[in-house]
């Protein structure tokens, strides 16, 4: 079976959640510049989870650039993560509209976590599929960034129960860990 | 005519469908662990329903691997299943909000017997138009798990008038009939 | 330039219109079969307008077949004729919760019309681009559909002042000469 | 790395950017004339944007016929232009919803010109990827349009301290700009 689909259908679900959580931002009533200001903090949950969606996109991207097929095993793995995906819209407002209260924030470190893990399961799926001497499995071999991001995650949780602000340094710090370029595939693909 | 723009107009109403559905999910004002529990029973039927999309989606994706061409009745074909999965957030919501009373719970069944049947009148289209003796009727010739998922949703419309209880078990079972994969399709490519 | 992103793009915004007007479909709080009875004037007008988005998206895949080349006019064409079909939601929300009025009825005959135009419109760009003596210009030569639902629309929009019934009539006129199958393409191809 | 991926989750967003705006014309409750009459500042600028985004989807699909090759920072840098016209559909409404208003009109000037330095950002990276041989920088040295509505922007966002008409002004001259045809990369391809 040709991934093509599975690309496409991807790509669709993660163009919409990320452009359904752009809703959250409700219009204010009034015109004023405070009206705007109010806005900030579900701005700024928009803006992390924006940064996160398109961070599993651009993953997503490059490790299906290294797939030479798919199974129904892998339809269901890339279901299983838009799923966890799907949820980021809702853990995004809630978060953002209670100004990054502790069950927010902690509900918001689930949800990611459940979409590190799926993406983990994701890549192990094809892992299989593609066999230990494919250039799948020597390409994405060292997965140190999946795990520092799951233990980050894992850390998180715990500690917004301390205090918001550890998940909030946690959330931000996968968000700069992943944004570092990732040059495996294109040295790969070269 | 070719079957591409058919997969990617199913592609985008299909991935449209299942990220409309968590728009339902509606972000609660406070921000209490309760606040979580109450949406528990919205938030089941979301994932009932995104197991569905996702099984018409697979489905769908494996159908269309074996398909050669398409005519103006195999898109008006598609277009009928397309309608009634559109009606499933509507359902979804309407059930999960109502905590699973009783019409809610028929009205349910019967989006999911008319979405059911559009999908086998799809597949009969594509078997009229490919002929018997094509790759596509010799995989698709016994089809089983369509009919029996039929009956399931016609019990399950009958039987949720004693209790909705009925009609969620067969909602479930058909869920996992057909999440047990396919292998037809994979061992006719092979 | 190829055709290949003016129908992505068009798929995709066809396939987000005919998905949002569901939205229309307000979920009621209460579980009974009167709830469901007083949508039905929305549901109606969904049904409609879904078929309508279906007929322009099957004729849109029907013409693009014989399209051997774009340009910066095309282009706008398209998306002046996606404008007006954008306003499809809209226009058949008003139409439905307001149980088919005067005022509702003839908007909705003014969005039919201009898609109606700018479907037209684009036909003839394209007529132009691909000169006399193409396929797409033998195959579209004769455009008497086209020209009859414009006049129809008209007709529509004028006889809702006296009664919406005429304006109804003509919409579902409409739709059922657009229903029959087209076969210039399918010939064509073959 | 191919560019089919970027292409496709482009047209997604933006394909889901341009409908969505269309939720903010809220159906209103009475059938008159009238409550259509005063929903026209909401439709205006409604218009506006989607000429704008239809401006930066015909300007990415023409740009994007002469890249050869994407690599991650294309990839961000794209993620980033979509991020503000993501913020389209907001500030459109607050614009239209407050009658142009001086805040809404200068928060909406901001967004367009926060997009436009996204573009020229875009446009720089696959310059510098492509290098200064290629057919991409002969195309694309001159870019007297993107540097004009840069300012164009700037000027509307400090005149519409003096008076909001002066920012609609310069919104409504950056359209006809962009809206004359580009002809350079058809030329290019042939």
């Amino acid at each position: 079976m040709n991934k093509g689909r599975l690309e496409a259908f991807s790509d669709g679900v993660l163009a919409i959640i990320i452009t359904i959580m752009v809703l959250e931002l409700k219009v204010p009533h009034d015109s004023s510049i405070h009206a705007i200001i109010e806005l900030l903090p579900v701005f700024m949950s928009y803006l992390l989870s924006f940064v996160y969606v398109g961070i599993y996109w651009n993953n997503h991207h490059h490790m299906m650039q290294l797939v030479k097929k798919v199974n129904g095993k892998v339809l269901w793995a890339n279901l299983h993560l838009l799923f966890w995906l799907s949820l980021f819209p809702f853990a995004t407002a809630w978060m953002g509209e209670n100004h990054y209260d502790t069950i927010p924030v902690v509900l918001y470190g689930c949800v990611m976590l459940m979409a590190a893990l799926a993406y983990f399961i994701l890549e192990h799926t094809l892992l299989r599929l593609h066999g230990p001497d494919s250039d799948f499995a020597s390409t994405f071999s060292s997965r140190a960034k999946d795990i520092v991001s799951i233990i980050l995650n894992v850390v998180a949780i715990g500690g917004s129960f301390i205090t918001p602000y550890v998940g909030i340094t946690c959330y931000v710090l996968v968000a700069v860990i992943w944004f570092i370029p990732e040059k495996r595939v294109e040295k790969k693909l070269a």
